[in-house]
């Protein structure tokens, strides 16, 4: 193996997790020019050791490599629109939140001006960046992401290319995170239920990460349900479910927790009967899920 | 230690779970009598070894400890009614799922027989009674859960008594398990999502177990947030996730899937920013989900 010298990068956005990025680049050796609307925030960075570019058009000129991590989509064209002509033949990696279909515009704004463009997610907080265990996915051409996947796993050593649609990252992202707030409000409305009667939420962590753990279990056969559209062989039928809504519901009344988001996830589930997926999985829920 | 004769076990309702009940028992060498309304249901389990009984009062008569499984708490007291006298001095031990209240019911039935009882769940499907890490948790008198835990451990190696009060253990199951349904729609809705664009559920996988990973890592310091009612030092803001709800809705949208039951979540999320809690952790929308 040759040894190759650390690429150079460019960091635009210094907020917590651009912050965080430009200090994983920086840890690992690369040389690292760091560019914010707020100048002040790249103090902490010069002090590791990074170039401080004045304008958007420096920092772009100053590496091949130029990861944006602002707020949104939107405000990454707003800078890079005068540094335009800067930044073409370089590569341009996005890393904020947003749809896919902000990240396909996005895409389709690059290629119209000769920049090499991938889209990105960090799937963990800005602490874990740098880690071995971090997960990154991207989107794009598979080619761009060989020539820089050297650099960007200076970010998080479980890097991945999703596919070559420019909005995959962004898409995995929102179908993956949907179970992040209903969890969450589920696990509140529990606690929230213990408070009630003098149980502390702590007492409910343990058998609640147990649960959590369940459901991670159960998730890969509910996904093999769903891509053979076959609901027969369900161990937890939706009828099952039909039954918990009137125990849910009676329970939220008596450790007096608000229940309005829990009806509309028993309507589906009815529904779900109603189209004859009674004895069938509760997996079955896909197939009412859709509007198309 | 001294060792002890495996203790006599009656296990009425033999469906699913009740017959893994009393298999868990046979196999631990524990004398089993069963019962059950459809009385072919019992005709594997005497091949296995266990006494049928062809009544409930003669199944009563022969244990001092007898577990119900049935599907409710309605069905349990409509078949011991005529067995009370029977059951007098004995210990029920009900393995059904219920409310709290429904539980708390039949505890002041059973008190006011002179019957010993516990209350309990089983945390786990049919196939996992018997197991080492199998859990099961139990509610009511420490004396009697003390005296029959070794032959309850037969059910699983992690056998717990949550507390007292006869209702608990339904109390703890409830407030658990509200994370169930909401983080399974949420799940379906990502799957619904990516077939949309032709993206396995199998694809979304990996990642979405490792999601459900992450939430239960962080749920302890929700827990903490929650028991100190002190949610200023959240890194994942109630604003966070006012802005996450367009992007949710606008996935929803490209995507062709149905976000009914997403709304009244956002709902939440506004409800908790609009009570001056927009700065504070996510965990500060179990002070919005009370009703009283
Ligand atoms: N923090 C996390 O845990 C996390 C995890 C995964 C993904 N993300 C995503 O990463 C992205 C950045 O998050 P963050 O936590 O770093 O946010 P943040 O701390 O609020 O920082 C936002 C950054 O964007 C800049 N910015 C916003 N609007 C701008 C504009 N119109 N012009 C120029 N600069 C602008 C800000 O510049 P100023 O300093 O001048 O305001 C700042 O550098 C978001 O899309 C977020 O969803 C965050
Ligand atoms: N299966 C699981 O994964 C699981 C996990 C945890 C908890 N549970 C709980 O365990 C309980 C039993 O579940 P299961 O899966 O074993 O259900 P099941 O297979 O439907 O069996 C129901 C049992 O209850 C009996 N039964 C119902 N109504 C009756 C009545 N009025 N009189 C007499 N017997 C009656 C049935 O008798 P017949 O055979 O005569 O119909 C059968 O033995 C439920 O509360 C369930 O929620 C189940």
């Amino acid at each position: 193996m040759t040894h190759h010298e650390p690429a150079a990068v460019t960091v635009l956005g210094l907020g917590s997790m651009g912050a965080a990025l430009a200090g994983a680049f920086l840890a690992a050796g690369h040389p690292t020019t760091v560019w914010n609307r707020t100048p002040e925030k790249a103090a902490p960075l010069v002090a590791a050791g990074a170039q401080h570019a004045r304008t958007v058009d420096a920092a772009v000129a100053a590496s091949p490599l130029v990861v944006a991590c602002l707020t949104g989509y939107d405000d990454t064209r707003r800078i890079l629109e005068p540094a335009t002509a800067t930044l073409a033949g370089h590569t341009l990696v996005t890393l904020n939140s947003g749809t896919p279909a902000d990240a396909s515009e996005l895409a389709e704004w690059a290629a119209s001006n000769g920049v090499r463009f991938l889209d990105g997610a960090v799937k963990d907080v800005p602490e874990a960046v740098g880690g071995p265990g971090t997960l990154l996915y991207y989107a794009g051409d598979a080619e761009v992401f060989a020539e820089h996947a050297p650099t960007l796993r200076a970010l998080g050593g479980d890097t991945v290319l999703l596919g070559g649609e420019p909005d995959l990252a962004k898409f995995y992202e929102s179908a993956v995170g949907a179970t992040l707030l209903p969890a969450l409000v589920g696990f509140f409305a529990g606690a929230a239920a213990a408070r009630t009667r003098g149980i502390a939420a702590a007492d409910l962590v343990p058998y609640a990460v147990r649960w959590l753990q369940m459901i991670g279990e159960i998730v890969p056969v509910f996904a093999a349900e769903i891509d053979a559209r076959d609901y027969s062989a369900g161990a937890s039928s939706v009828n099952l479910f039909v039954a918990g809504a009137d125990v849910d519901l009676e329970f939220a009344r008596e450790a007096k927790v608000d229940d309005a988001w829990l009806r509309p996830l028993h309507d589906l589930v009815r529904k779900a009967a109603a189209a004859g997926h009674g004895e069938d999985s509760i997996a079955a829920l896909t197939e009412v899920l859709r509007t198309a």
